[in-house]
């Protein structure tokens, strides 16, 4: 008889630290560069126009033998009503024989690895030692974003915190960024754990209501807003700014000016779901950026493809979220849940 | 917490009977012509090319406030190693509020749903009181085509069985055919089932050799091979005839020759998937066919649109399989496991 692990969101919270959900959003890059990983073309759709949509991210993970999908869905209204905004179910099969390997609570591996996406492109594309960070948006998760950047990135000294529409907001997460940074296991070892919590103790953290100054200052930028048009203008992004995109995961969502692809070095994802509805697909849609002068972020960590050539140079990095960051993810978890019996094994 | 319902094969099996099976699988096609259920595109890969595949089907059913989708995956070298060859698994979330409700084993309300289409086709589009059936294909799915047809369909009373390669299996299957039928639970009733399964003791099976002889005896035609090429030549499908195509179901798969559609009245279950990997794929391909002239079997099911308009019309129906059936088919278990609480809830 066929069984399966499932996983609760606070087992899978307990098994992933930020350190290893980096290293494996970098390998599923890679794998996908190397051809031992495969995406699956994205399903989405609304279910109450405005008010709810799902989608069902899916791919085969040749590198760790195993394929699957994760289903995504959003109900905007639901904290009123007392239910999680986000669901989300990753499940997963065995590429031997087909047979059902585990059920997990997304939600938390969800956040972790679009953080750790980020902060992947933040490492491989930013110029040297990149020492301030701007947040554009601070909702749950600027959190994430933060949390993997200084994870990925230790030179990161300064961050800047800016909310497009409302400016307390970026003083609220100012005020509670410390705490709620601590509250993400960083690494699954207590002693390197705290040595983190320790160093991310003199990081500063500044609400910044003017986006141009921002701008100015940041070595390197994440945008992880819901925003379907742009807030950063093409003239306020200086030379050598590296941008992390996050928030553009949808059509119709964008967030930077579509001009400034004419001056970036762009790298994605994906091209083809990135196209499609990622940040670069105004630019793509419009003629202003061509396939050919793009890309994919697996090519350059695996050193195919060359990143930034100088510190002059604008780098942006579009991440729509592919389902290998969830399958290697999944894969990491999976083998540590199996080792240490951790879940709930069905059968089926 | 949320938490999600685990039913395994066995509990669907209990729940699920071929006479609910048919009227979940009507009411599929009905609430999808009333825009009451949306398919979504479908998701298919190749995991070891000609060696094993998976699709992933997926759906809103508005009409029971439920969305999903069905992974299934082929492993044809799996008999031999003591795995099975198809795993599919079936994930029904609440349309309301985005909760996961229930994780299915898939493989025999696959099998039961799939058997529901082909019969529903004959007993819509067949010509009344049709009573001899011929089954192109002896397989695992050739029983439930046999079973959903004798439940949906009264008055059959001959079937014909044929195999394309293989003239044994077709003589294997008529000795166990009854024996195999009555292992389907065709009604919960138990009173019922044993009036059923009298009733089918007095149809009379036969193991054919020649397709185009049992062709001109045949009221309907069941095809459910894996072929490639088309079997049964236009000029052998006489006046009258009824066909429902099963088998193809990937591009590449055909069963019929292309030109028998220009001489039929032509009904699909979803007209975006069946043109793409469907019965109707080649016709539709090479121009033989136009979307305009094919109907949508809901349509003909909840009386907007003609089916056969004479005793004299081919009507060919091409079920793809769709999601829909699924999500039919997985309320009504789910609304019965959760009545008498079988299966096992699982935290997430």
């Amino acid at each position: 008889m066929q069984s399966i692990r499932i996983l609760t969101d606070n087992e899978v919270s307990e098994i992933l630290d930020m350190k290893n959900t980096i290293m494996c959003v970098e390998n599923a890059y890679r794998n996908k560069a190397d051809n031992r990983a495969t995406v699956l073309p994205l399903v989405s759709a609304d279910l109450i126009e405005g008010k709810a949509d799902m989608d069902i991210k899916s791919g085969i993970y040749q590198a760790e033998n195993l394929f699957g999908l994760k289903l995504v869905a959003w109900f905007g209204e639901n904290e009123k009503r007392g239910f999680p905004v986000l669901t989300g179910m990753t499940m997963v099969f065995d590429l031997n024989n087909g047979s059902p390997r585990a059920l997990m609570n997304a939600r938390h591996m969800t956040a972790m690895r679009t953080g750790a996406a980020g902060a992947v492109g933040i490492k491989f594309l930013a110029k040297k030692n990149p020492e301030v960070l701007l947040v554009v948006g601070t909702g749950h998760q600027a959190v994430f974003q933060i949390a993997a950047t200084l994870s990925a990135v230790p030179t990161i000294r300064k961050v800047y915190l800016y909310n497009p529409r409302n400016r307390e907001k970026a003083q609220l997460l100012q005020k509670s960024i410390h705490s709620k940074l601590s509250g993400i296991n960083n690494d699954n070892n207590d002693l390197n754990n705290e040595r983190w919590l320790q160093r991310i103790k003199m990081v500063e953290f500044f609400a910044e209501d003017n986006l141009e100054e921002a701008l100015s200052k940041a070595d390197a930028v994440v945008t992880v807003t819901p925003s379907c048009q742009a807030l950063i203008k093409e003239e306020w992004v200086k030379q050598g700014t590296h941008i992390s995109c996050i928030g553009a995961d949808l059509p119709g969502k964008q967030e930077l000016d579509e001009k400034l692809f004419q001056r970036a070095k762009v790298f994605v994802d994906d091209i083809g779901q990135a196209s499609k509805v990622g940040e670069i697909q105004t630019a793509f849609r419009v003629g202003l950026l061509q396939e050919e002068v793009i890309t994919e972020i697996g090519a350059v960590i695996n050193q195919n493809e060359k990143g930034r050539l100088s510190n002059q140079d604008i780098t942006i990095f579009d991440s729509t979220g592919i389902a290998l960051q969830d399958l290697s993810v999944a894969d990491y978890i999976l083998k540590i849940a199996e080792k240490k019996n951790i879940g709930t094994v069905v059968n089926l």
